[in-house]
């Protein structure tokens, strides 16, 4: 082993970065140990990780390599983009290497690696599909190709293991292959092709390696990138994202991942740059985003055709799209969004996402994915084992395994908590204190939060209050109730010079919501979907025979009480009311349309119901599903 | 000029099947002279046919036939299926000429019949696409190239021709095809290719074939290629119809023109056969159809990708697909069931998507076309002068030119009005009287019908009291009234020996109706649709300016008027009402999601509002449209 240079931070390291004003925490500085995140992140580790690595091995996906390379004969196979399944693997199992260094995830991880680097070609281009009979064709069809979108994952994958273990061997792979590219595309004074991949990822691959190398040429790469990408290079069309450039843009648009992947990387050159004119940009789209084209479960991109944004309200639920990839889209801008200025909104939005919209992507069993997440099912959408287009498993597979660096942030002089887990950290403040934090809580399923302070020192802690949290939050300092004003959607600040043993108790109090729409949102009309916490809620067919969710009606006056269930689903709060099952009446036998009648107010039936949290649909026998119920008024 | 045979039959010729009950008018045996249809019958004379001829020359799909031939040498152009635009553009043609022969029409029908003689194969094969180069790939790829589709649009217009004008030159080319075709498809114990086309067209074509010239094979090899599909042979999924046999089928799914047309075909065999399992079948997609998947205007296929069905109540407004070619499938399979029995249904779902689904795809100057007809738009939703895949256009001049067909039907003693137009029509009734007829009225302005016998004879006259006419109907035989049970959505017959100059006087009352649809229909919820006879009416932004129609509310107690607007939109009956405009409250202003409150009653600004036909909009400046108005109650 070479001597390691220090790790130095997870997901994405702006620590670096002049003008991002929070810093993510050091990897492996923070470990969860709390009863919703810790299992999943266990089953990612010894059941997920292991599963997919065989998907790849099976599929042909890793042989692909080895074609490239010489050390096997067959044919190609599979799509043209699996490449970046591979390389998400292997930044799944990066970080999972951060806080579980060797074993199986090591040993898979340095054989996927060995046969990356055994595929790289003499001047530093990979990809096992340009190879032999199709090299010729190599950057030829950079719209539909995806050859710079493979490269970036190759970058975040090796930026990962460099980060986790310390080893250089795929850092040297993903440079030489950068500088390959930087060699073809840039200005055209430079003598260079200036033009870009149909689908962005290399973007903010770019500003990742230039943080972990520290050269700046794969900065200037990546700011070229993202500013080439407006002018039709890219084939031009909104589905690119190729229409207009992303500092004159006011919409989401086009294939979903592609623009929010795109918003990540003008996320990273604001932290960077501080650069206001993209950052007023960015504002606009996610304004646009959250307030006209978000599911509730923080999903995102409605079509079917093109995996794509649609107009502004279209939000069909048995027709979302919401790919998982889509969401965890999401989770990374805001993340992005959140270093620029500690603006909880984005901690809202992210955390929307990461506990609905990304979760609900897979199974309890850590073996079956959705790809598209509807809101609404008959029972016909089941997770599938695998996906000849696998983009969504291993995306799940690496925010999971990165996760505990999602919790906190830094500044200076200040730690800020952003997730809410059971989890030990050990923060560096810059040119602070070092901070060793315990919290404990058994969020999301109760909103009782303490933190213990292990270490003395002056720092500000700042808790956040989410969003959903309307009525205010209540705080105690070792014990005393503490008269802060606790605004939903804000950041509580508490500085002091903390003694080791402090502890600061925060009660965001969870009880169940009724959300409405926008009324413009018109498949929602009439209806209310339900929230308790951080997690949006359906009433699944498993959990009460006999009863049509479509005829289920919550009327006004029910109460809705949470109730944690230890055995069902490993482990949940689900929600339950009286209910009326109101079908529509005979006289719609055979019709779908008649004269309009006065609305009926008749009582229907009596009907216990229960609903249970979104991300745990699907994993029990088909039946149907709905998170928009209907109201009584 | 040859001397021609009787024409015999508009449309489809069912005076031949042994188990249609009724049989169609004679062809050229009903004129319109009314002031709805018939000036946009001359513009699609005098300016469509034309304005698509050259269409179909500046894009090359008429030299792809000079090409074939030799006559000219150049490149193929266009998509491989744009034979079929052609011959459907003389089918509109030529059903024009059995009315007004000669002239322009029969100049550029002539040519274009002769350039398609010259293309066809010594073996009788037809395709300019599949030849010289791609000669060898003939019948490789039934799944979709469109050959026997392409086939079928001949056969059709070949028939058309023949019917209108006696020559044979089309029909002859035809059969010759159709010959090539019965030599390479057909059972395996004779040899042949157990396969079908991926689009359905061929089958009810050869039907028509069959009838035409009386050639029993015909009618054999469609109905072996109605019932080879359904056992993978055109690909095995559900999107052409070839997961199950159209007899076992019992949900309209997959492409949404290919189930219709199929559902004709099979409507087809019906007449000819009196196969009652198939009928049960189509009973069963009917229903399917008109009470889970059709929209309130009759368009049908809701959804973009595949240009498909959807789910049961999937009916997105803005994003409906609702293909004008597949309202026009329904309007011809639901005249083919009409045939079967006279059961006033099929009428009914005829007209509803006749005069709304079909009519709002030609603009008013009969120059410009829809492909998708959304039910709600925000302005950016324009009609063009012609589409690559332009397959709508000639489909809606073909029906235009031949809708005096559809006016009525004949049986042993009897006259069948399905239809309300003002025209002359003359009926020779199968061993029965000639009857003339006149039939005066302003429909669909107006629900006041007058019919005068012109001739002498014993006969029924079945009058359609349409579904819309909810409270019954009103009849006069000679100025008398009569107790007559006219239920809406039958035929009220009326059995007399009649004396020349004898009328019938209909009354078919239409007050404004709002109309509801079926709760599961989501998009719907809480919303009404105006309706006014068979016209189904829209709010078009551009008759109320400063008003969002998003914002618009019709109240219960809302009186609305009809209102004749000659001047307006080329003579519209318009619909008016005192509506309130209640946009969302400020609290909503960058939320797309907020914690449900008590719907607010506030009683909004008065707001006079004025709504359009549906099939008239877009003929203005661009703004918003929707059908489907917000109820109060």
């Amino acid at each position: 082993m070479p001597a390691s240079p220090k790790p130095q931070a997870v997901v994405v390291d702006t620590s670096k970065s002049p003008h991002a004003q929070l810093k993510p925490a050091p990897l492996g500085a923070v470990r969860f140990c709390d009863r919703f995140w810790e299992p999943r992140r266990k089953i990612n580790r010894e059941v997920t990780l292991p599963s997919q690595y065989r998907q790849c091995e099976e599929t042909g996906r890793i042989d692909n390599f080895r074609r490239a390379s010489g050390r096997k004969q067959c044919d190609f196979q599979g799509i043209f983009f699996n490449d970046s399944d591979v390389y998400k693997w292997l930044e799944a199992a990066a970080w999972t290497l951060a806080e579980t260094p060797g074993g199986e995830t090591a040993r898979m991880a340095d054989l996927v690696i060995d046969e990356i680097a055994a595929a790289q070609q003499p001047d530093g281009y990979i990809n096992t599909y340009f190879m032999f009979e199709r090299a010729a064709e190599r950057w030829s069809n950079l719209k539909d190709k995806h050859e710079l979108y493979l490269a970036g994952h190759l970058f975040q994958g090796a930026v990962a293991h460099y980060r986790a273990t310390g080893e250089t061997k795929l850092l040297d792979v993903a440079r030489r292959f950068a500088d390959c590219i930087g060699s073809v595309f840039g200005p055209k004074s430079e003598g260079k092709r200036e033009q870009t991949d149909g689908h962005e990822e290399i973007e903010m691959a770019l500003v990742e390696l230039a943080r972990a190398t520290g050269a700046e040429k794969y900065l200037r790469l990546a700011r070229f990138f993202v500013e080439v990408r407006g002018q039709g290079g890219a084939g031009g069309s909104p589905y690119h994202q190729d229409h207009t450039p992303l500092r004159r843009q006011d919409r989401v648009i086009g294939h979903a991942v592609r623009h929010l992947y795109f918003c990540c990387a003008g996320a990273d050159l604001c932290a960077e740059d501080g650069d206001v004119e993209l950052r007023g940009a960015l504002d606009r789209l996610w304004s646009n985003f959250t307030s006209r084209q978000m599911y509730v479960t923080g999903g995102a991109g409605c079509r079917y055709e093109g995996e794509a944004f649609g107009k502004d309200y279209e939000l069909p639920n048995e027709r979302a799209y919401t790919e998982t990839c889509a969401a965890i889209g999401s989770v990374m801008w805001n993340w992005r969004m959140l270093q620029l200025g500690g603006e909880a909104r984005y901690a809202d939005a992210l955390e929307l996402a990461l506990y609905n919209g990304v979760l609900a992507g897979l199974s309890l069993d850590g073996q079956h994915y959705f790809y598209q997440n509807p809101l609404s099912d008959d029972g016909a959408h089941r997770r599938q084992k695998w996906f000849g287009c696998a983009c969504c498993p291993p995306n799940v597979a690496r925010l999971l395994a990165a996760l505990p660096g999602y919790a906190y942030g830094v500044t200076k002089g200040g730690v800020w908590a952003h997730l809410y887990a059971s989890s030990a950290a050990d923060l560096q403040l810059p040119e602070g204190p070092r901070v060793s934090l315990r919290q404990r809580t058994d969020y999301p399923w109760d909103g009782a939060v303490e933190f213990e302070v292990r270490t003395a020192g002056e720092f500000a802690l700042h808790l956040r209050v989410p969003e959903w949290c309307e009525n205010g939050a209540a705080f105690e300092v070792n014990g005393k109730a503490q008269d802060v004003h606790a605004q939903p959607g804000a950041y509580v600040e508490i500085r002091r010079t903390w003694k080791p043993g402090d502890t600061v108790r925060l009660n965001l109090p969870m009880p169940p919501r009724r959300i409405e729409s926008h009324p413009y949102a018109l498949e929602n009309a009439g209806r209310v979907a339900l929230m308790r916490g951080p997690l949006v809620y359906c009433v699944e067919q498993a959990d009460q025979p006999g009863l049509d969710p479509r005829a289920l009606v919550l009327p006004a006056s029910a109460e809705i009480r949470a109730e944690h269930r230890e055995e069902l689903l490993n482990g949940v709060s689900v929600l339950r009311f009286r209910g009326e099952a109101q079908p529509p009446d005979q006289a719609w036998s055979g019709k779908l349309y008649r004269s309009a009648r006065a609305p009926t107010t008749s009582a229907g039936k009596n009907a216990e119901v229960t609903a249970i949290p979104y991300y745990a649909w699907a994993n029990r026998e088909p039946g149907r599903m709905q998170v928009w119920l209907k109201r009584d008024a």
